[in-house]
């Protein structure tokens, strides 16, 4: 089971390695230039040292969101940049959304397909996916995983007036202006300290001015999120932190849900505070949404899939 | 009584013009070239038909969002990119929609202070902005009137990383790849048709599957900040429809708001569509919030301010 970054509009599920499929992934370079030949190489690498018997298989980051509807993915650039170049919203961390709405549903004694989730994945890099009876509907990582809400090194949503000026005023080519925002912005470039969460908030704690605004943004932006997802899905029944921050910053969650009465949202602060990495409801128990911390485990996930469609193929 | 596009963080209310006040609109130049400077040399111009002793006032478009909290005016550029350049979220229509929340507390009969609002003005341009107490504090436009929903010729929000793809891709320099997003994109760019709204529903209904896109985009994108904002404000009172579009276009008001029962917003369809360029709740008796159609009058908030300013001053 390999994980692979960028599966585009080709691939939408987990699927066996073939020479063909190699090829494809390669040929997605262009969409993840910093994953998608590695991959490819890794790929060929392995298929050279594994007997053939042996079948491999492929788990896309982007698979689950496949299920977007058009007016989610497409960006309001003229539309031959969709056709030519493929430019549109794919999402990333698929396959962590899908294994903790997956377990939430589990957990919630639910079936997922009457369950209208948030699920927020908050680590370095972050993403939040509107789930709607277990399919992506949207998705805040976008045609590339910059997009969304500020991370460790990443801008975020930026004004895209913003980003031609900013491109203008530091004399930079597309490519370098890529990579400013992808690595020398959010936490790291708002702070200038670090883009570790975890010195982020020491430094907010002890008065650190952009340090505090820092986590203003981040919570403010997870907040809209949720607000904006409701309104899509028509609905909320629970929302999920998970990864990095997600699992381990009781923070980061209580100050996202807090003054969302209006949305049936009430965080059990003393509960919220003592979870840590594991699965535990930190809503109370008269919240109408439920509030879950939910352990991701992307390996796992690639393991279940991997074994599902060699038992299927065997 | 003059219109000004940009007063930046130097200008947060209506101001009489003086010598400095031009100088420094034209030293905003930078942040808004293709209207400061123009305004700058009106103003001197006028200056000298216009006998001193008749005193002239500037209304600012983005006076009215100063109130912006820092956690949503700024973005995650690196902080320097603020403090050297000034990037930050300004947002614009302030005049417009200063002038229809304060006529919703009036046809409400409720005090402005009580009240949270969504104001969407749509229109070739379109802003949509959270309004709690009266105040801003957020909009959809950002550093300049590009960011937000699909507009005419504008494309809204775009994943920052498809921004410097594109360029890359075309060719273009910051500049051009600013004027592509600018005046080539939005309903006119998707649809290859029109920028004009009308010509784009008419083209919708006749089953033109680019142009049923773009409206599929620009309702679901209203729907999505209207969640968001009442997130941001911690609950939601009234929704506004403004603006060319807004006073004028009931599918994309009843598309806008539609399953939004978890929100509290329930349309009048036929109320809905009656309603054409005039003041009209057009949400049911039994909807908790009220939805209403307020039609804007720039010209008049400017001569209101210039009025009180002038009666203050003389």
């Amino acid at each position: 089971g390999h994980r692979i970054v960028q599966g585009a509009e080709i691939f939408d599920k987990t699927t066996l390695v073939t020479d063909e499929v190699i090829d494809k992934i390669d040929e997605l370079r262009e969409l993840a230039p910093v994953h998608n030949h590695p991959h490819a190489l890794a790929l060929r690498a392995c298929k050279k040292v594994i007997p053939a018997n042996v079948p491999q298989v492929v788990v896309f980051d982007t698979a689950f969101h496949q299920t977007m509807p058009e007016r989610a993915y497409m960006f309001g650039l003229p539309y031959e940049d969709y056709e030519k170049y493929h430019v549109r919203k794919y999402g990333f961390h698929g396959t962590s959304h899908r294994f903790v709405t997956s377990a939430l549903a589990k957990a919630m004694g639910k079936d997922i397909k009457d369950l209208k989730i948030v699920s927020c994945h908050l680590g370095n890099g972050s993403s939040i996916t509107a789930v709607k009876g277990g399919k992506s509907i949207d998705t805040s990582m976008g045609f590339t995983p910059l997009d969304g809400v500020v991370m460790g090194t990443r801008t975020g949503s930026v004004d895209p007036s913003a980003v031609t000026f900013v491109a203008q005023k530091h004399g930079f080519s597309p490519a370098e202006m890529s990579d400013y925002m992808n690595k020398k912005s959010g936490f790291l470039g708002l702070s200038g300290i670090s883009s570790d969460n975890r010195e982020i908030s020491a430094a907010a704690k002890e008065g650190d001015k952009k340090s505090l605004l820092v986590c203003d943004m981040l919570t403010y932006e997870i907040k809209k999120y949720i607000g904006a997802y409701t309104a899509a899905m028509g609905g909320l029944d629970a929302v999920i932190f998970t990864g990095g921050i997600g699992e381990n910053d009781a923070p980061t969650r209580e100050i996202s849900c807090s003054d969302m009465e209006f949305f049936g949202i009430k965080i059990d602060k003393e509960i919220n505070n003592a979870t840590k990495g594991k699965l535990q409801k930190i809503s109370t128990s008269d919240s109408k949404v439920e509030v879950w911390v939910v352990p991701t485990n992307e390996e796992l996930l690639i393991a279940r899939d991997t074994l599902a469609l060699i038992s299927e193929n065997h």
